[in-house]
């Protein structure tokens, strides 16, 4: 029984070294060089090449280095049967709540204004207590979200795919639900997991039932955003800006439209970043109770996508 | 008996308006077109030229339109029998404290490095419990800000004249302990009233005493800092960098080289804005306080000089 880890785009030399330390008996193969694929029933995966895992006929458990797993979920050949973890980890939580928190007071003290344009434009504020924001997405993430902005006086709404109670938090569920939570928002931050649903969700006429001059945030994924869409309703004013942190290519193409539209801040998906040290204790526990025979922790539903 | 409007760099119309909302039968006088000098006896002023108080024989209480009070006390013809008073107002501190909290995430989180330069470099970021604040000056401003900061898990110091007590917060204070004060703190942050003994606090032997890589975040008074100071330990290496809202001349001259440091953000003094309509009602309770001989709120020590 041999544990794999794969990993296209990030190099996987600190999960390597931080497994080792964890256990250092562990029969370990790195992806592409793996002697028997056969003897593989562990994969540790981020990005792979779609279509691998036909390789792998005794694989049990693909488990993401990450919170999301669309990068897995989107690969059509996976057997059913195959079980598929994601991380659910503080730091993580904590790391996206304080990215969010941040982004949204640059925007309401307009410092990206003042300390990217060099000009001396003192003018109005915008209060944590006269904002509302609107959380699309009420998972692990959203909820840590919600909690610190309602601890700094943001009037804070949700909404989810089924109905969540949240202390402190007005939410909306499913597609009835959408357009009054929209209207509310004068901020949207999305927080959704990529699934076949909300593939393309922020398009223009989700867009249009947001209040004029709103501001949206998007911290999940760029498939969730359809791009022309936000050009066209930032440019005709309807919404005055947005920070986006994922694209639908990373890195953000040198000639794309979002780098040189001054209402676009555009960061380098750097909202929460994985830390192999305090994330490999509950992949490896996970590599255990399979060997056990054991229920897994943070298993994805499949049907649902997340 | 006649109530005194002066302000010279900002339009005391909203405050006009706000003082006849409250008190329609006010006997107000806008300078420079005052009938009768001689009748005034209470004096609302931001910015007055020095020495005109000379003209106001029957002056007993000059009110700063804002929280400081140095644009008062900077001038020495004003008599020392001659009461002042500044606002203490819930909503400055709110607003110094989220603006304080929005500079630091800022910095911890690379933003205006990330939103400016139209650059895809992640990198890693800073996390709050991490990083170790200190606050020049515990008044009514510097406690609210360390309460904000504690309550987003930042390690909060504080420094003042003389001994303060707040819960949650390691205080130092008088000259003997500043040096251990600056020591630790990994960002600065400068919240002194200016004095006389405060004038110039911002200077090369006190940026020495930070540790390498430190951030200064000036948001009292441009006059506390010695520029050319800032500039040489930017310049070296020593600071990582600063954020400035104040300065000693404001608007901040075009051709000054704070503008096109690359490690030094500006923003136009818009830390916190007084709003008129919630300031009046303390503003006239001490007029009325003065009428009946009753002791003012909110006065100013002459001999400290806040």
């Amino acid at each position: 029984m041999s544990f794999l880890i794969i990993s296209s785009q990030r190099d996987p030399k600190n999960w390597v070294k931080a497994l080792k330390e964890h256990y250092p008996k562990l029969d370990l193969e790195v992806y592409p060089e793996v002697k028997d694929p056969s003897k593989v029933e562990f994969a540790l995966s981020w990005k792979h090449p779609h279509g691998i895992f036909r390789d792998y006929p005794n694989l049990k458990v693909i488990a993401s280095m990450g919170a999301g797993i669309d990068h897995i979920i989107g690969d059509n050949e996976i057997p059913k049967d195959i079980q598929i973890t994601r991380v659910v980890d503080e730091q993580l939580t904590k790391d996206m709540s304080i990215f969010v928190l941040s982004l949204i007071l640059e925007y309401i003290r307009n410092l990206a204004q003042h300390h990217c344009s060099k000009e001396w434009k003192p003018g109005s504020y915008l209060r944590p207590e006269d904002v509302q924001v609107g959380i699309m997405g009420m998972g692990v993430l959203g909820v840590g979200v919600a909690e610190k902005l309602i601890q700094n006086k943001f009037n804070v709404t949700g909404w989810s795919r089924t109905n969540k109670e949240i202390l402190g938090v007005t939410t909306y569920h499913g597609d009835d639900q959408l357009g009054k939570f929209l209207q509310e928002s004068r901020i949207l931050v999305n927080l959704l997991p990529l699934t076949s649903e909300t593939k393309n969700i922020l398009q223009k006429s989700l867009f249009e039932m947001l209040p004029k001059g709103a501001y949206l945030i998007n911290v999940a994924r760029g498939e969730h955003l359809v791009e022309d869409d936000l050009l066209e309703v930032i440019n005709n004013g309807h919404l005055e800006g947005a920070a986006l942190d994922v694209f639908r290519q990373e890195p953000l193409p040198k000639d794309h439209p979002f780098w040189n539209n001054k209402k676009i801040r555009v960061s380098p998906h750097i909202a929460s970043i994985t830390n192999p040290k305090t994330v490999v204790p509950q992949i490896l526990d996970n590599y255990e109770r399979m060997k056990e025979g054991k229920e897994l922790q943070n298993v994805v539903d499949r049907e649902k996508e997340y």
